[in-house]
């Protein structure tokens, strides 16, 4: 059973950090909050989502898991005007997931759960460095970076007490220094590894400008970005694996 | 013997309303008003357009027609800012339309009208139903009926004194029920036809989102979508021939 | 040595007049003022653009030249939001050009200049009719032309003291009149060229709309464009050859 009302813009929001990553994906109904895992097709960068039940208008649903196509699914939710409410009804009996918009009855056709990629583990990790930062702040990095390299590098100097994004082109090269004054927190330790920019890129897209992101960051390890949307209700946990450094 | 002087956003609305169906067209330069009508290739949809003479800063003209080419006169209307006036004046002996806007001449070359399809004749009809309503609305079904098929049946339920825009597609479907209170004016009679999508779409770009919009509806019968524009001097009536439903 | 620092705009600004004519370029970093000349590699059109050491909020240089990719440089300047300030700094050893933006360096490596088409010598011109004119005008007159020509012709006609922006095309013709009224000044004299209108679209790219621009016209030669910016502590002139007129 689930029956759900929510406003357009948290669904929304809800959606995209998904959908940068994977086309489809496993929704986990439960008790208490509506969740989400998923993993890119290489296994390179994995996403967390969770969605409190406090953060629909209304919630009921007793566990059950439904598997989506996100690209469509966005697309209903996109025929919402940002204050709209959208309600959403599973059909147990034709697994179907019913959708109304202010008169728009959209009838979604699920996908066997079992036919999607398993959900990964996302392993906690004890990582040395934490950056608490504007996401306006890494959209300005990963702009500046992808103009010279499709690798970026994310590190902490700890003497400096500063945060660096930097990229290193075949000519040209890019740093962005984001002293302890220009971000929201820094918890500094030794934070130094390589990234694909492709992935982050597509994080990025996901991440408000405005969000406090809170960024954990070790020693050629895999990097852990948290932001929290709906009014805190909503939350999100980007992980990405690490690029072996070639030097 | 044509010459007159219009707003540029009325000219503008008047040409777009044709252009969605034909590349060129037959114009009429009656006493009393300007007159279009024309038909698709496939002769599915048609289109009656009139603006009337006191829809013009000045108008004079005795009954000739021209032919143009619609794309090429959109371009031209569309350098004129919204509040500017076009003079529009025909040569008689050159065949060719003169076009000013603050300064700017423009010749443009007419089309032999012999050399434009037909007009068509645009059926007297009695249709059941006769729903007004926001080009808004028709908007949202046709949007949301494009997600999920290339057909969209359009239907009124008497008894639920409501308004149906449906589509059906291989897994999903779509149905916006519009009831009386969502609509500016509902005769209920029995009315159920299926239509060509992308035929509507093309209507649907030329209705301003704002127009009041009378369908005239039957059972499997062509519909009629009406509205007015350039302040009530402008008329505009599209009829599309409906799809045989299989079921 | 250079060492300079100036508004995001003003930098934008001057990179943009020369980059719709050229890819690379050499930048002459005088005492008194930066300075670029370039043509075209057809050698028709040429640009030659000045921006004094006033316009920056900094500027310290001696002499030297460097080669820059131009398309790097203005991705790079986008980065800066309008009021923000770009510092820029030459490494003579390294011959790489370090730009800073609030935080984010940039290391951009040079060209040789040697490397780079030659510096066109602009010559002087004893041009008959001098015309000034708000950069929109051009625009209106070149996007009108561009509907029915490649070519495009700048006339002056003395007896009626107007300025003529014509195109001919194979069935239409275009033709903006502008009068002593609707010019900011004119000289009149015999000026009726033919140009390109290829070359005049890129340059009125570069041409701010409310730019006061000189256009210095003659018989069959050469026409020139001028217009400041930066406050009028940064010049822009274009220049460009005329095509043999058919008739």
């Amino acid at each position: 059973m689930f029956k759900a009302i929510v406003g357009a813009s948290t669904l929304q929001d809800a959606l995209d950090s998904v959908s940068v990553l994977v086309d489809e994906c496993k929704i986990r109904l439960n008790d208490e909050e509506l969740s989400i895992r998923a993993v890119d097709p290489a296994n390179v960068g994995m996403v967390d989502l969770t969605l409190e039940a406090a953060a629909f208008e209304s919630y009921e649903a007793d566990g059950g898991v439904i598997g989506v196509n996100l690209a469509r699914l966005e697309d209903i939710a996109g025929m919402a005007n940002s204050g709209d409410l959208i309600h959403l009804e599973l059909n147990e009996e034709t697994r179907k997931l019913h959708i109304e918009i202010d008169g728009l009855s959209y009838t979604l056709a699920l996908i066997d759960p079992d036919s999607i990629r398993q959900e990964p583990d996302i392993p906690d990790l004890d990582l040395a460095s934490e950056i608490v930062v504007e996401g306006a702040q890494i959209n300005r990095g990963i702009t500046a970076a992808d103009m010279v390299s499709d690798h970026i590098r994310l590190r902490v100097d700890e003497t400096d007490e500063a945060f660096f994004i930097e990229a290193e082109g075949d000519t040209d090269d890019v740093d962005l220094r984001l002293a302890r004054e220009d971000l929201i927190a820094l918890t500094a330790g030794p934070a130094d590894s390589l990234f694909s920019l492709d992935y982050l890129k597509d994080m990025n897209k996901a991440i408000p400008s405005d969000a406090e992101v809170t960024i954990e960051l070790g020693e050629e390890f895999p990097v852990k970005l948290h932001y929290g949307f709906a009014e805190g209700l909503g939350h999100v946990t980007f992980m990405l694996a690490p690029r072996i450094q070639s030097d």
